[in-house]
């Protein structure tokens, strides 16, 4: 039997070079650049990744794209993909884990002041805070799906006492998620840490905004794991002047890389990293998209199905 | 009902004044400060927390000792308190929350090197490296009792794959917890982290040492959280220079607070926070504490009973 082609669609990367070590492992499926197409009609399968502005109109046929990254929001509003076309994104435990893993530390260096021994280090200072128990510092998850679940369940049974807020309420495990703009608040205003995880989608844009801020307590943190255009740039840096949040780690940006004259870089309020949150391993991430091709082929919804209404 | 008399005994820290606010909850326990005891033959519970050499002598008939910490290496061989007198420990969940939290953000710091994104930031430089997964960082956990159960299942909870080392070889949950010195030298060469939390006794002494060291892969990280005793100070400072392991974090000193001129200071491999890894609230310790008390004067074994054979 023929394998099946599967185009690679990206504006930065050479995907094929990426992941053809991984996907050397399937032999029924090939991935192919879009200049190694000999008939682009034949294509029904890409997998992209921040793909150009004209990267889907030479494949008329195409039926499924299997998103490299866990966020679609580029994808699901590309004026080149058709809306009858299938797309799959990543929902990765392991991608999980890296992002509980950055989000914990972030809350954890704050809360507990850990950045602050490296000076002290230098200065050969023995000086040990009251330390802050995780049990005083609840934390907000916006965004408890797939991801936000696994992220909650690390931070609390690192001892943090963890609230959710998601597109729809419901119980998951010990965490009582709740849903609408007054449990936003709510969540913000309890919160000594919040967490953005949310997809990026019309409802959710600028969400982290003054109005939040305004209910956070001095002294919280908020970690954007999301979408730079979740965050309104300028109500942060008029929060962090009033103190509520007292702090924000930021590893997302819009645009990407956060460019050279950009306030963020100095605030000394602010902690920049690069989009590092969860970063799939090639053979990882290869695995997902090979079983969602084949469920698709197979006929079954594939893993990772993204609802093109809602955007995630 | 005369209140039971405990005697506050503390070398460094005036414990009444810290833990009085709290133990005017409980009429049943009345706290004195050693100048405070009208009859020191009447005195029957201490609670102590690093008590001078002395501190005991002027009690003949004390019969419970609650320690304010987790580890009672130095309380029991005090030449001053007689074998037969009962020592409780702490053992709180809050406590070993803190100590997990600690834990893995050395882990989590070290392996995806986010300590240097601060130094990227200050040159306005977005530089991603390779996201090392939590997967591929197996994490040993030395010491696997009461508080590395609770660290153990922190990090299992952040996607690290964890092996565990007791005195006892016993199933923890997922945990297959080896004991011995061939299992504690495989762990050591699986690990990518190696975090210590045994207790000091003297068949731990020294443990961190040259031939553990040899054992662990180059890049991994070394987190010390017992005791200062436990480290062959000159066997680590040689081994960093070795490359294996590739990092240490150290929370705790023999003494402390670590003398200025110690080498560990200015040591560009070595992380030192000062003994901050988990501080008890003063409450949670006194209700501990009051519990224990009330076990004890009921003929119960009281919680955090300590084999003064073992030493812990």
């Amino acid at each position: 039997m023929q394998p099946l082609e599967m185009v690679c669609l990206c504006g930065s990367y050479d995907l094929k070079s990426s992941f053809g070590p991984a996907f050397d492992r399937f032999p029924d499926i090939r991935l192919l650049r879009p200049q190694e197409v000999d008939d682009p009609a034949s294509i029904r399968h890409a997998m992209a990744f921040k793909p150009g502005a004209a990267a889907f109109d030479p494949y008329p046929n195409l039926e499924l794209v299997c998103s490299v990254g866990a966020g679609v929001d580029a994808l699901v509003v590309h004026p080149g993909l058709k809306p009858d076309v299938t797309v799959s994104r990543l929902m990765l435990e392991t991608q999980a884990h890296a992002i509980a893993g950055l989000a914990a530390w972030m809350v954890i260096g704050w809360t507990r002041r850990l950045w602050d021994y490296a000076d002290l280090q230098g200065r050969r200072e023995w000086n040990a805070d009251y330390l802050v128990q995780p049990s005083e510092v609840p934390v907000g998850i916006l965004g408890y799906g797939a991801i936000g679940r696994v992220v909650g369940e690390a931070l609390l049974a690192l001892g943090f006492p963890v609230l959710g807020y998601a597109g729809t309420a419901r119980q998951v495990g010990p965490v009582d998620v709740q849903s609408g703009p007054a449990a936003l608040v709510e969540i913000a205003a309890k919160s000594r840490a919040l967490i953005n995880l949310l997809p990026l989608t019309e409802a959710t844009r600028g969400i982290l905004s003054a109005d939040l801020f305004a209910r956070m307590p001095p002294d919280s943190i908020l970690v954007n794991l999301g979408r730079g255009e979740h965050l309104v740039e300028a109500d942060l840096l008029a929060a962090l002047d009033q103190g509520r949040p007292g702090y924000a780690a930021l590893d997302v940006f819009a645009p990407e890389p956060l460019p050279e004259d950009h306030p963020f870089w100095a605030h000394p309020k602010i902690r920049i990293t690069p989009h590092v949150a969860g970063e799939g391993n090639f053979f990882e991430v290869s695995d997902w998209i090979a079983a969602a091709v084949r469920q698709f082929e197979a006929g079954e919804p594939p893993q990772g199905l993204v609802d093109r209404t809602k955007g995630y």
